[in-house]
């Protein structure tokens, strides 16, 4: 199977990258098929409480991810050299692809060091933070190749489905390597800003759901009062199935969770503001919390007025955004500002650990988001891609014939339908 | 296109069918070959009111008919010579099998016919009213071959999802066919019990949703209070977002929403019948009536306690039903009960003039399932299967590794999987 993997792809797409400064293009190849061959190795958020646990050990951390980090790097390349080739050839893509490479090689450096050898460890430390650093506008970059390629060529349905699927593996992929270089810098680089002391690394074992939520609703409202002088106000529920009245409680990486909550509470309280600025008063957003037995379950509810739900889909689609085209660069833009990536990715976040992100809308009413997370942390195991012969096939077939019959627009004249008979 | 079709099942299964008593294997292979290399015509609910306006013509129906149910027959036979043999090969789906040919056939008859004639359009009627009749138990003898299947085969996900998709498509097939006979008869047959005046065949060109909506609460509630004893109230919101406080109207066919809402209102209260047992109350069962500008939604939100959201496709699923065996054939079973098909039949209704049926559940609170309907008649086209190449792959394919990797259930070793490096 993984053999398979190798015939797949000629290895010359990537040999192009070659031409970055640290490496030849031989070397880069040999590297990138190398690490390509193993899949990923998707950690439980348990696995990551024991890499912060009190026989911590950062030389099992460090001959972990010298490993993982390049096998997910080398994966993901695969995938960018199966992109359509006006958009694989945007310098946006290939700045972006410079940089997994590059990083890729720099990492390659630790394969044979010691890590018993307390240099080495630091070493390695100012490794990754190097490489978190220089991916970090990752995100923007690409969606500007997204929208260089969009104005550029014609965007058939195949093409737009095809960058959907290979932008959620990119991102998911891009979420689960800085979570991997996160934990390590915060256990194990003192120099590095000291976080929560309840909290192991940028997890939180027992993050209270309920105030994360007044904390993303609270700063949703700031800007939602900044730019409409108005706001709705929050009515919350929570139901804890386990514990009656009890606190809800679940291990999770609060910043994760804020993410999607402050991007949802945005939506909602600008569907609100907007659909309902003739009335007196604004109708609250509605959060309901439940804990079950599986799933720790935020619901959203607006009165915003909702979209049909054939546009549904549209919402987290990375090509379809109505949004002008951002400026780059701009001081006071936020990252994505502008891009309406703001759902996919959320729910990219919500995936990460199994969860899940739906919207059920309503249109001429409002919008229900709901956020499902793994109630039990045994099943919060990290979603990673893997490049292998399936994810391949999702490149190469070409859309066909609907199986459902196409609605005639015009209606067809009966009389003659029958005379073909 | 259609040429590719014709090479891409030899003929012979067919033949198998062709020992059914009125036609030679030879012939009937030829016919279902010869009527399945036309595609399916879907008609628009206004084509379904021309057919009965004042200009109403019983020899254009006629001559559309005799050639459109053929091709809908055809091209499902097809279709079901494609499942798995074992499935294929019970005696449940020979007989299922056996009737379609039969209909064919004898439709076929009249393909010479004049419509002129008066007693030719007379002996159709008779004709497509035997076919109506023969075709009675289609579900449930389907159903049952599905349950001997799965009682004698292993039923690995590939054919489960085989199945999925070729009864999604076998019984919206058979939705769209009563649908054509019922218009042709209600419209045509004086001898046919005589419908609502205000009707056209099955149609009502002005249905109030919400009256339907009290009419199938009432229905489940008297199931309701029959099996338990007790039963939630109704609590209805209605939004007409196109002309605010009117009521709410829409051309649509009043038994087939019946369909959904009765079975919608049934799952709700049963769920919260039984998951509020220990309350001194039952909270209602809310409805919400929206008209908006694309969609006429319908919101059932229950308190039942949901299910988990891992688990709401499979209430969709015809393999999965949890429920015990029925025993067929007794007298006080209405047709599908114990099947578990009430959803997926529903979500049928629903896709059946490009609606849709949604669940949006939270395990440890409740569930809310969504009805879409077309707001605009001119959107409500029939959605047909039609039998070509890409339906074939769907039977064909079989099912690859995962492109998202597989969470180890153990923790992987660590200091082993560096060691691989």
């Amino acid at each position: 199977m993984k053999a398979a993997r190798i015939a797949l792809r000629s290895a010359a797409p990537l040999a192009s990258a070659g031409g970055s400064p640290s490496a030849g293009g031989g070397r880069v190849t040999r590297e990138v098929e190398h690490f390509a061959r193993y899949s990923p190795s998707p950690l439980s958020i348990k696995q990551f409480l024991d890499f912060g646990s009190t026989n911590a050990c950062e030389r099992t951390s460090f001959s972990f991810l010298r490993h993982e980090l390049p096998v997910r790097l080398a994966n993901i390349l695969k995938e960018i050299d199966l992109l359509p080739s006006p958009l694989l050839s945007t310098p946006s893509v290939q700045l972006v692809k410079s940089w997994y490479v590059q990083s890729l090689m720099e990492l390659v450096e630790f394969r044979e060091k010691k890590p018993d050898d307390q240099k080495v460890l630091s070493e390695f430390i100012d490794a990754i933070v190097k490489v978190r650093n220089r991916h970090h506008d990752v995100v923007p970059t690409m969606a500007q190749g997204v929208l260089e390629y969009r104005d550029s060529s014609r965007m058939d349905p195949f093409i737009n489905q095809n960058i959907q699927y290979f932008l959620d593996r990119f991102y998911m992929n891009r979420i689960s390597i800085r979570m991997l270089i996160n934990q390590h810098t915060l256990l194990f680089d003192n120099s590095d800003t000291v976080g929560n002391p309840q909290h192991i690394g940028c997890i939180d074992p027992c993050c209270d759901v309920v105030d994360l939520v007044h904390d993303a609703f609270q700063s949703a409202q700031m800007l939602c009062d900044q730019y409409y002088f108005a706001s709705p106000d929050l009515k919350l529920t929570q139901v804890n199935g386990k514990a009656d009245g009890q606190p809800i409680h679940i291990v999770y990486v609060p910043s994760h969770l804020f993410h999607m909550l402050f991007e949802l509470f945005k939506n909602a309280m600008r569907a609100t503001v907007e659909h309902q600025e003739n009335k007196p008063s604004l109708d609250p957003v509605e959060v309901t919390v439940v804990l079950g037995k599986e799933d720790l379950s935020i619901k959203i509810s607006d009165r915003g007025g909702g979209v049909p739900v054939k546009k549904t889909e549209n919402l987290f689609s990375y090509t379809y955004s109505t949004a002008p085209k951002p400026v780059m660069n701009s001081k006071n833009s936020t990252p994505l500002a502008g891009f309406g990536y703001g759902l996919p990715i959320s729910r990219l976040y919500a995936k990460y650990f199994h969860g899940d992100l739906h919207l059920c809308s309503i249109s001429g009413y409002g919008t229900d988001a709901i956020i499902y997370l793994k109630a039990l942390s045994t099943e919060s195991v990290e979603k990673l891609p893997v490049f292998n012969k399936s994810a391949c096939k999702h490149y190469q077939t070409a859309i066909e014939a609907d199986d459902w019959c196409a609605p005639s627009k015009e209606p067809k004249n009966l009389s003659r339908q029958s005379a073909t008979a």
